[in-house]
């Protein structure tokens, strides 16, 4: 009887328990608890990330480029039109393509020369002979040539290490800068006109240069040369005009960008990276970015624009880049006095002021200098390349990455090299997508952006279109336009909330070459900082500028921007930029001698620049650290006070409430990173974790200020815009409180007033998105 | 055996049974479906709103009123800092409170008559005689008589019904109008002076009328006397200082606001709702809303503030309001030829130009009229009182609930009834929450607003402060300012998408006194208008101005706003609003007895908007619909086409992509609604809903353009801003069209073209945010 009932019993607890596993397992999945639970909370997959670094290739990014530069492909040109193709092909591609792709038009205000009639420089006699004529067109050196005599990489820029090289047949063919494509040295936006004057030299033309110049001599009618840097390229130009300069000439100087280096028989490429002495920088010469003659709209065939004549930011006289054999030329041929130290370059002549005009011993005394331009401007068609992978689970959430596709001359460094990795980025990510091995959470747009190199003009026009779109739902922008300066370490900017992710993809990657290095661990050697948080950690820079397409991103719509890319050893060069830039030599031929060989930094920064991406991609809470944030405005805040504590009091404004705000502003930030770490993300509404992530996602939002700065073109976010003060801290009161103190204006008091009281709304109404959701 | 066998196996199933179940309920809930699935699926509860109806009193809120105006409560006045600490304790009330209630304080510009020197508007002779004094004080009637000789409300807002009316004792006590904190009649903002010239009457100050008046007479150093309506209140007075006027008196014609009746002897209050012949309008005297000193700014004891002279659009010249019985002696007593037809009022004389001055019979001949202006401009801290109910599932949604507590005297309907419909529906609202039967999905916010009556700042200021955040999260702007302006039906005016809840809301609230018919059935026979796409409709307006504290949701904040109120049977009066308007009429007294005895009306609008508000926060879907925005823009677009195609066209200007663009926004919308039918929300992630939420939620924000209209502060939404070309059309492209169809140049046919480029982009931009989520 008992072992009847034990086994009863056992019989009974044995169905009881099927019973329940049945109940359980049987019958609850697919029925009560929603499929979507799971998705919803799934976290980035570290796998994948690992996978995505191992497929990234440093031979097709330099199959890319080699595609990518095959001709010239400045803005709107056929070549440029080719690049539109090939980028819409490779996004197409059914095996590594992306979910769409498409393109995109704008009719933009370009700026060309005459191709039937090229710019002139001339020196012209008073008899009107010409004694000498600047060159026209940049040197040519043929393939034999360059692989017959290639030098080995330079130190600075190709530390040692096991590039995996790609084999190319060595085809002997014309030389790149013999191309028709090639388009003539020029000012884009300078006006045509024929300006004839006494040459001066405006070292590099900046307003205090051609302040001091005028002391010295009449400048009414003079053509002034200046040289690269330290003044933007319109500038130039507009701060010469008001003292009567007529034309302006801009040439490198060797001692800014080639070290000092000038000769060509076996110091310039085609033996080094260096600039040949008939190389020019081109250029757009302007201030302002976007579209110039729709501001604020999308430059469609019917939207209105603005007359030409209410421009504003461009030479008001002809302008011509030079290279720095023509330009030594005329410079070491100058009369009047030896100008400062400061102005002198690399020519073995002293650089003098100009009479005005040459000295009485040369051969061009009392001659003129002439410049004849024939730019024209026109409207014409440019185009952006768009591509996405839809996210799974927030579409409505993008992550956004781009480049401009257009160059000036071949541009393989200035944009190719971006855009080859781009381009490798997608095509390893787009197969993991067409194999149905991964798809994004959230929504990822790929943005191959047309003339930049006329103002940034692709992205910009993109902005506006989609401004309420994007602004509503843009998680971040990566920017990667030149991927490699050169190849020593990695360099990146951004928002300070997103400097954690890319310090932990720069973690995970390894430096070009090396198994064992990480780009971290490298990159802490050349650039650092001691954060009050975190000790000595890479630094991070800050995205202050418009130099490249995340001005719009940042500037206007306020969406967290990065910009990533691989640079110099600065203790091995001076070079204000790897000096083939917007030159006929920036070729596949330069970047693969002489920048990048084997392409291992461009894959570094595929690599680093994908990582961040998939992060920000896939990441269940979004990777950005708002206490982050906080240290940078209380490194400001501490600047500002050092600096301006005193004067403002003197003029009654109180800068305490700017420390209010910045102290509720940190607290905000505590809070909220406190409740992150409070929370079990993965086991909450999916609501609660969307909620933290929009505070994230709007944070650089909450700064801009379209009343901040009504005459700057585009720059709202009131952190970030650009300043003339060069201090680092917070733009619009640093200039406000520099011109009121050099001024002593009461109205320019009451405009940093005004200034100091925008930026402490701005960052207590951040503090005010970080804190409680109610 | 069978037997033993059948009940072995009864049993294995019965204890299989128990296990299935167990381990069905038993386990599954709780360990691995979350909770949160059930609450974030969860729609609006109707069994609660029915709840909430039922439970909104009539008495309780005829018993908040006659708190709210026990004394006279002007911004920042100690009434005022009453009604303060009113509302505070009401939503602190720990059974009928909110979550949380605070005040919030800015300091702002406020402009006042002096107390101890009020201002005086007299006649005087050539001898410097005074002839005539103008009261100073409207005429005070005792609650005695009040009460004796009451006569019944007009059929006009007292339709037949079964008003539940509540008993309080008719105690006798001292007449409102002689309360101490009555303020003077005054125009705020108008500046001190003491102009003394000839009177001429000019209408209602539009720039027609001066214009015309000036080819009539010359009208350098003359005093206008204007009356209310056709004109904003700043307006008479800055139309009228080009021509050389001095001084501008403005009242308010019997015609107007009476229905010609003028008597207080048995016509006007107290023996109807009619306005006393003493009885003065005051109001604020600008264009602008919010502070004036810190546009954009939060009013802050650090905020900058501009300069006094830098303020535009108030008066330039001493104005000052005065009642029809003054009027009537001065008009009446004008010479110089008969004025127009269209600007005779209801006085039985003829309204004279005047000489300039009076007419030779005249006792005051060759006399002046001499203003005494004492205003001063004065920094007072205004409080807003804010409260809040926590949301549940999208605490970072809000639904914002506002009206403005300050009045010009006791202010009983205007904004008092809108208080106490405010206060009924958070002591409902409140009870449910504090009892645990109710909280809402999304936040609600309650705004108790000060300073509106100076130019909605306090709202304005609110905005300002917190701008990211609201601009973020905010679902929706509920304004109920003046409840009831009479009982004869609703009305409602909102952004198009909010229509759909609005008339949702007013079907289920029945009429004031009636069991039967619904506030939708009533409100159809008063204002109606055919839509395309439902018929015949009630008709809810536009949000196209800046009358009430809407203004910085909708126009600012690109919030969907809604404003809901009672209001006239438009066949039985033609007064311009309720003839106690911000007079020393518009009391307890007055609303009891003549506005909404029984307060019914009063019932009904709370009933209505807590519906609507209800709705709002509660649906699983946000009760939005964007393909009626589809229909308003299309009407819009008409009639654009209508007017402007030609005149366009002949500038070269065309405008298809208007069209193009309205037609993307219908298919956008269209795509929508069918991506909502097509889904099963309740079962889908919760990030979808949200995702479709926040579509709708941010429609209203992608019409904004901070550029569109410059110079009018808080003007942003291109569909919505304010308008005087008085076309049903979108408002920058008509007013920029009118022009230069006027003017003809060629710079005001640039800004037609570039208005409607800014109008299309906007257009395009919503639609784009209704498309795809990518």
């Amino acid at each position: 009887m008992l072992k009847k009932v034990l086994l009863g019993s056992l019989g009974a607890v044995l169905v009881l328990t099927a019973g329940i596993l049945l109940g359980h397992f049987g019958i609850q999945r697919g029925s009560t608890t929603p499929d979507w639970v799971v998705d919803v909370t799934q976290d980035v997959d570290e796998a994948l990330i690992q996978k995505f670094i191992a497929e990234v290739d440093n031979i097709a990014i330099q199959e890319n480029l080699r595609e990518l530069t095959k001709v010239p492909h400045m803005a709107t040109s056929p070549g440029d039109e080719k690049t539109v193709q090939y980028m819409l092909k490779r996004w197409q591609d059914p095996e590594t393509g992306l979910d769409q792709a498409w393109r995109e038009e704008y009719k933009v205000y370009l700026s060309f020369p005459d191709p039937n009639t090229p710019n002139k420089v001339t020196v012209v006699s008073p008899s009107d002979a010409v004694l000498y004529t600047a060159r026209e067109k940049e040197k040519a050196y043929s393939s034999d040539q360059e692989d017959a005599e290639v030098v080995q990489p330079y130190a600075a820029y190709a530390p040692a290490g096991h590039p995996k090289v790609g084999l190319y047949p060595p085809t002997h063919r014309q030389a790149d800068q013999e191309d028709p494509g090639v388009v003539q040295p020029y000012a884009a936006y300078a006006p045509a006109g024929h300006p004839k004057g006494r040459l001066v030299y405006a070292n590099q033309g900046k307003p205090s240069d051609y302040f001091l110049l005028n002391q010295t001599l009449d400048l009414t009618g003079t053509i002034a040369i200046t040289r690269y840097g330290g003044e933007g390229r319109a500038g130039k130009a507009i701060n010469a005009a008001p003292y009567g300069v007529i034309g302006v000439l801009v040439y490198t100087d060797p001692w800014d960008i080639n070290d000092g280096k000038m000769s060509d028989n076996n110091e310039t490429y085609p033996y080094s990276w260096y600039m040949p002495p008939s190389g020019v920088e081109r250029g757009s010469f302007n201030t302002h970015y976007g579209d110039m003659l729709t501001p604020y709209l999308a430059a469609k065939d019917d939207t209105y624009r603005i007359p030409e004549k209410n421009i504003t930011g461009i030479p008001p006289i002809p302008t011509q880049p030079i290279g720095f054999e023509d330009a030594y030329a005329l410079i070491c041929e100058l009369g009047g006095e030896p100008a400062p130290s400061e102005w002198q370059g690399a020519f073995n002549c002293t650089y003098n002021f100009g009479g005005p005009g040459f000295k009485p011993t040369s051969n061009f005394n009392n001659s003129d200098v002439k410049l004849d331009i024939y730019n024209r401007e026109e409207l014409k068609n440019s185009a952006n390349v768009m591509g996405v992978i839809r996210g799974s689970v927030e579409p409505d959430r993008y992550v956004i990455y781009g480049n401009h596709r257009d160059s000036w001359v071949h541009g393989a460094i200035d944009p190719s090299s971006g855009t080859s990795v781009m381009l490798e980025v997608t095509r390893v990510l787009g197969r993991m997508v067409k194999q149905g091995k991964w798809r994004p959470r959230r929504s990822i747009i790929f943005g191959s952006w047309g003339a930049e190199e006329f103002g940034l003009i692709g992205s910009t026009e993109y902005t506006e279109e989609y401004y309420s779109k994007l602004s509503e739902r843009s998680v971040a922008y990566i920017n990667v336009d030149i991927a490699v300066f050169a190849n020593a370490t990695l360099r990146a900017s951004g928002s300070p909330s997103a400097q954690s992710v890319i310090l932990k993809a720069s973690k995970q990657v390894k430096t070009p070459g090396s198994d064992s290095t990480s780009v971290y661990d490298n990159w802490i050697r050349y650039f650092n900082r001691t954060s009050p948080a975190y000790g000595v950690i890479p630094n991070v820079g800050f995205l202050t500028g418009a130099g490249s397409d995340y001005a719009a991103f940042i500037h206007f719509l306020g969406i967290t921007s990065m910009d990533i890319s691989y640079t110099y050893d600065r203790t091995k060069t001076r070079a204000r930029i790897y000096p083939a830039y917007h030159t006929a030599y920036d070729t596949f031929d330069y970047a693969s001698k002489f920048i990048d060989p084997g392409f291992t930094s461009h894959q570094t920064v595929a690599r680093t620049a994908g990582n961040v991406l998939m992060r920000l991609a896939d990441s269940l809470l979004l990777p950005f650290n708002c206490s982050d944030y906080a240290e940078t405005l209380e490194g400001y805040l501490n600047k500002a006070m050092e600096l301006y504590t005193d004067g403002l009091a003197a003029h009654m404004i109180a800068i305490e409430p700017l420390q209010n705000a910045v102290r509720n502003f940190r607290s905000a930030a505590a809070r909220l990173d406190q409740l992150i770490r409070d929370s079990d993300l993965a086991n909450e509404t999916p609501l609660k974790v969307r909620r933290i992530n929009d505070q994230l996602m709007l944070l650089d939002r909450a700064f801009l200020d379209p009343g901040a700065f009504p005459d700057r073109y585009g720059f709202r976010h009131v952190i970030w815009a650009s300043s003339k003060a060069g201090q680092a801290t917070f733009p619009g009161l640093a200039d406000a409180y520099t011109r009121a103190r050099s001024t002593g204006l009461d109205s320019d008091w009451k405009e940093a007033h005004r200034q100091l009281s925008i930026l402490i709304q701005a960052i207590q109404g951040a503090a005010h998105t970080l804190g409680d959701a109610i």
